[in-house]
């Protein structure tokens, strides 16, 4: 083939060109493992004719979100394709980059699309396995989860390495596109399926819980299987897409900056370490299981992950071994070069530093978020008295939580700096890069743990709407409760990931400014030092950007879910719905929901993309430079914050629905609802989509570079540009408070009704 | 006189001199009018015996929390200007600094001293004169808070010049500890009084209202004079020596800088700025007044502002030009040199940027808490759906404002960028610090319209317990009200202040450690970028910072307020209390109140001091650099975002209890209530003190600059230092989470009664 010319140049060893065919193989075999897992998932029993019934609901929910979601992007991603087109030099690697965004944008759909898809037809297999075995309900919840993280790990290792081994040395400027894909692809469907999750949630509860007091999951409730296509949407497709992307954009930075600094050893190795990760992520996840005695759910999830994690260790090791030291090495016992010189082994030590990195976060998010831990005691106790103190502990909690975290990324971007102290600005940037890498080894794991948690929740609800026998439904409140925990904590590491990998972003950016104005990386560092003024004020607009995303879907969430009351009004109205003798119209509703959804992640999508050409037209380089350290930042702190908060709130009322202080009903459990309805945009809306948000603005700033630096002679076109983009964001911003004329209504005959709620 | 030889030398032209002294002059005549406004407040009537006796136990509990508060701080100044006098070099130096900080603590002690004695003393006498007088009430609330304007601005004004008089080129290492004096006391006053006033509010509501359900003013409740005394703790002596320490730290930033870039005229042009701004504010303060037809407060006040503004920008223009241009003025026509030409004239238009700084962030804050305005009438609004709809409204609002705020901020640097572009980094940075020189221009109304704000709300109270006729009852409600929205107002630019204030000091600390190791600003400032990985790493430790910092004082406000709970609950149990038969021990609760304070002031105190230290020392001046910036941005955000969601929350409440969406009692004002409940410690506490944490880390940062410098050569005692840091930071986060055995009890109790509240 002839693309593949550069492969058979002189550039790569024979040995490196079997290192990089043995990498394209293993991701090939983790999606083939993927298929294996699909069929044996698909062979398990289907369970009764009711929960079928409510599974295809919840599926063809699923598919009706899916179908707009995608249609409602596809125009848009050709758009972007064509502009993309126009923003690299020479013909071919432009159509490279259209292209590899395609890939990158089609990848990420993919994984949210099968994830969520796998999750939907998995959830009814574990509440009919849960009828007969604890073993066998775990192992099919559990690994219904790995399918998605195979394929995220195939797909991202797949698409990076092709495009590395069809364009060589500048597979970079092809990789932004990919990356760039996978991102915006990431940033819709979080806030789309958070919008999504969130108002079918609050939609469902407040008319059928508030208005019509019957339980959550009676299926007279329109809103119902929304309700449940929405934990789907969010915490599969969402998170799957997230992750996906987080697991690209460290690949495609650590290759850009490992080109720059090592040559072909800088991207030869952490496509090595990336299929060791693949292999270790198969060996691990294959063997969660447990014994039907031991029913210990949570501890065969940590077996699994600790196993995979020591065989990445070692693997690490000996690639880095025999492929990094290996012309030196023979000259050295091996210990010594090893253990004790290990010069050229600093990029497996970085790796390392990732991998803890990944394991202290899961601690830290687990302290913070585990019901028996002191954190979310001391919530539990303040619902006490009252809404008031229970909002205030979840802030202190929060505050907290986002404070160890952020220490704890410092802390791995020193060790990885200090690992290359004392070279030059690029190996270092390399290292952080390289700990993204790192804590991103054991994604298929990660996935895993994270999928687990929707699946054993819908199964969960499955079993009560079908009404299971008591045992088995033991059996399945187990594993949600084992789900919750591990949902909970993947999020920390999808928010860690985001914040080195958008750090390495960074550093690319300097790169690619260095290389296009012809100076050297030190020189435009030094232009942008915090004391600038244009760096100044860019880092204050940056910090100011995660606040007003945050209040823009914050705001959306509320409007979707209004519009949901209305319709589920609309249905009780039918008596033969009311009275449970016709199935109400789900499909309406999840279709109300995805629409909604589509509308209103357009504001938040204008804002990610344009903020950055805003700025970096009107202000430079410098100010751009500033923005970008200004959004990771306060991303960070407000990602974490939201993510910890709202899981301590959840739990504290999980906590005391379990009989504590008064249990159910009473004034503590009242107070600890509205702790935990606070917690829910936060944690599922407004703060995952700030990962997503974070890379998609350095990904637009990367980018748009060249233009960046050719508005430093201002043209009028330049000025229209801003222009259009100022009235962008200024309709985004003011979109985000409108109300329709129904919602109007409403809220004026509330008005007339003193002390309606 | 000896000292002020250098006054004689040839360094100042005749009339420079003679500036310097009437500088002096209108200091002194500040303060003459300050004592002539408190001399005509005392002579008012005092009114009812009833009046007077209220009034006297507030004073006492005021008087109760002074003692105690100066009493807990004297010793730690003492030991702080013993260290001090070993930072610096050379003898006259190290005694000039030390005193200058002792001269600091003591000024701004005395503003919030005096202020909150003149506060406790017209309260009073607004209520008698409410009998006769809606004008006349009027004019005394107002001027006994011009008294502490006139004091801030006096006693500011008087400080700086007496130094640099005395110390002329030198004065900069002196005037360092004299802003860290005023810091560091303010820092103490917000943080105790914070504490103070949310503690004593909580525990008196906790028991009053919740437990044996009597009114907020009942005097019975032990704890209700505390309440009223928290008021004046916080609003007045907080922030008046919060403001005082902004309008001290300009100077001096404005000063280095000055002398740094300008030599004599960049220090004396700043000086005849704020000498001009004093006059403006006694002739503005002095035409605060309305008729009794019209009884328009607002009006009155705005009036009163704009004149002020006027006055200082017509000053401003004059002093500019026959100040900075004389020499060259003569040879061009007048309207030339002003208004074209107008080179010399930049500074003046950079402190003309902070006056419209100042004006724009009054009118984003009203409008982001008024209670008419459109985001206000979104919570309110929101309350109808319940608790959790109201706290997150909140959010949506609060963290919008902080999106406007923050790019009012930057524009505004921006703009103080552009008048001085193209010249050197050092002259941009004055330009900044003379923004904040104009931004507080206006200090003497600022202050007045702050504590305007608790004098006319202790009046209302008052006048409530002392069962006053409707009409004097009328008139005190609509200053109240009026009150409520000029406290509010001022919050913005105590922040706002503080922001530009940080921002020169950060200039300061690039130019110092230039000045220490002997490079050049550029060659520090490039040192600092933010690729840098040390910088990236103390940006991300000095964002965590702020949130640290709330989540200490968010805990250390439910602890102290569960004390007061025990109290208030053990003197009812006095029957002749009870029965109203005795007066409760009022002091008791003022000082456990006062004491508990002064204790949960340690850990956050020791964090302020510390982590600098820590980050400095061990970390190096590139990371210390990149945490000052970290702060401040984290800090700005995180205050804006609780003053404002707090004062909406707040408004939000007094909406729905005029009697809207069921009015007081419906499901939406218990949902009201809990959204201000909420908002209480964020925008009393926390919000406020993160404005004198920002500068106070930004003064330690500068004034162990050369100990830093020193550690780059790490010796045993850095690592020592380091450690014993490290302990400190550990203990105040731990002892943020100690209980008492009483509070555990406590917790016991109420989990073995379900539901119990």
């Amino acid at each position: 083939m002839e693309l593949f010319a550069f492969m058979q140049s002189a550039v790569f060893t024979f040995w490196e060109r079997v290192a990089l065919w043995s990498v394209l193989g293993i991701a090939i075999l983790g999606l083939l493992y993927a298929a294996f897992l699909t069929a044996e998932m698909l062979r398990h029993d289907k369970g009764t004719e009711e929960m079928q019934r409510i599974s295809r609901a919840i599926r063809l929910g699923a598919n009706a979100y899916l179908n707009r979601q995608f249609r409602a992007i596809a125009m848009l991603v050709l758009i972007i394709a064509a502009l993309l087109y126009f923003t690299a030099g020479e013909q071919h690697i432009a159509i490279g980059r259209a292209c590899a965004f395609l890939m990158g944008s089609l990848f990420s759909a993919s994984v949210g699309f099968i994830g969520m898809n796998m999750a939907v037809q998995g959830n009814v297999r574990v509440a009919a396995a849960s009828r007969t075995s604890f073993a066998k309900a775990l192992q099919i919840a559990y690994r219904t989860g790995t399918i998605t993280g195979m394929l995220t790990d195939g797909l991202g290792l797949l698409g990076g390495t092709l495009i590395f081994m069809l364009y060589g040395e500048r597979a970079y400027e092809v990789l932004l596109g990919f990356g760039f894909g996978g991102t915006l692809l990431a940033l819709f469907m979080r806030v789309g399926g958070g919008i999504y999750t969130k108002a079918a949630d609050v939609g469902a509860d407040l008319v059928g819980k508030l208005e019509k007091n019957i339980p959550e999951d009676d299926p007279r409730n329109a809103a119902t299987i929304a309700d449940n296509v929405g934990d789907n949407v969010g915490d599969c497709a969402g998170m799957a897409a997230d992750i996906f992307e987080s697991y690209e954009v460290t690949i495609v930075s650590a290759m850009i900056l490992g080109w720059a600094s090592f040559g072909h050893k800088g991207v030869i190795f952490p496509l090595l370490v990336r299929a060791i990760g693949v292999f270790s992520s198969i060996v691990g996840t294959y063997l969660v299981r447990t014994s039907e005695q031991a029913r210990a759910a949570m501890r065969a999830i940590h077996v699994g992950y600790t196993v995979s994690a020591l065989v990445s260790i070692i693997g690490f090791c000996l690639v880095g071994f025999y492929y990094l030291r290996f012309p030196e090495a023979t000259a050295l016992p091996t210990w010594i070069s090893v253990g004790i010189v290990g010069l050229d082994m600093r990029p497996v030590w970085t790796t390392l530093v990732g991998i803890a990195l990944a394991v202290a976060i899961n601690f830290l998010t687990d302290y913070f978020t585990a019901p028996e831990k002191p954190p979310v005691q001391f919530i539990a106790r303040s619902t006490q008295t009252g809404h008031a103190t229970t909002i205030i502990s979840g802030f202190a909690v929060g505050y907290e939580s986002s404070v160890w975290a952020i220490l704890l990324i410092a802390v791995s971007i020193f060790a990885s700096s200090l690992i290359y102290a004392g070279t030059n600005p690029t190996y270092i940037a390399y290292g952080v890069a390289m700990c993204g890498i790192g804590m991103l080894t054991l994604t298929g794991n990660n996935i895993s743990m994270d999928v687990f948690g929707p699946v054993s929740d819908n199964a969960n609800g499955i079993g009560e709407m079908a009404r299971l026998e008591p045992k088995a439904r033991q059996t399945l409140a187990d594993l949600d409760a084992c789900g919750n925990t591990t949902k909970a904590i993947t999020k920390g590491i999808a928010i860690g990931s985001a914040v080195i990998a958008a750090v390495s972003l960074f550093n690319a950016y300097i790169t690619d400014i260095a290389r296009l104005v012809g100076a050297s990386y030190e020189q435009v560092a030094a232009r942008l030092s915090i004391s600038e003024p244009m760096v100044f004020i860019g880092f204050l607009i940056g910090g100011a950007i995660p606040l007003l995303f945050s209040a823009l879907t914050i705001r959306a969430v509320g409007r979707a879910a209004f519009l949901i009351v209305q319709e589920v009004r609309r249905q009780f109205q039918d008596a033969e719905i009311w009275a449970g003798r016709r199935m109400p119209d789900y499909a309406r509703v999840v279709s109300i929901c995805t629409q909604e959804a589509q509308k209103e992640l357009i504001g938040p999508g204008l804002l990610a993309v344009l903020a950055p050409v805003v700025v970096g037209l009107a202000l430079h380089k410098e100010a751009l430079g500033g923005f970008l350290a200004g959004i990771i930042l306060a991303g960070q702190l407000l990602a974490v914050f939201m993510a910890n908060a709202g899981g301590a709130w959840d739990n504290a009322k999980k906590f005391i629905e379990d009989g504590h202080y008064g249990g159910k009903g009473s004034e503590a459990h009242k107070a600890s609802i509205t702790g935990d309805t606070v917690g829910d945009p936060l944690k599922d809306t407004a703060g995952p989509a700030l990962n997503p948000l974070i890379k998609v603005m350095n990904m637009v700033s990367l980018l748009i570079v060249p233009f960046v630096i050719r508005a430093e002679a201002p043209t009028p076109w330049i000025w229209i540009v801003v222009l259009v983009g100022l009235v962008g964001l200024g309709w985004a911003v003011a979109n985000s408070k409108r109300e329709s004329p129904a919602m109007q209504q409403w809220r004026a005959e509330l008005a007339t009704e003193p002390g309606a709620r």
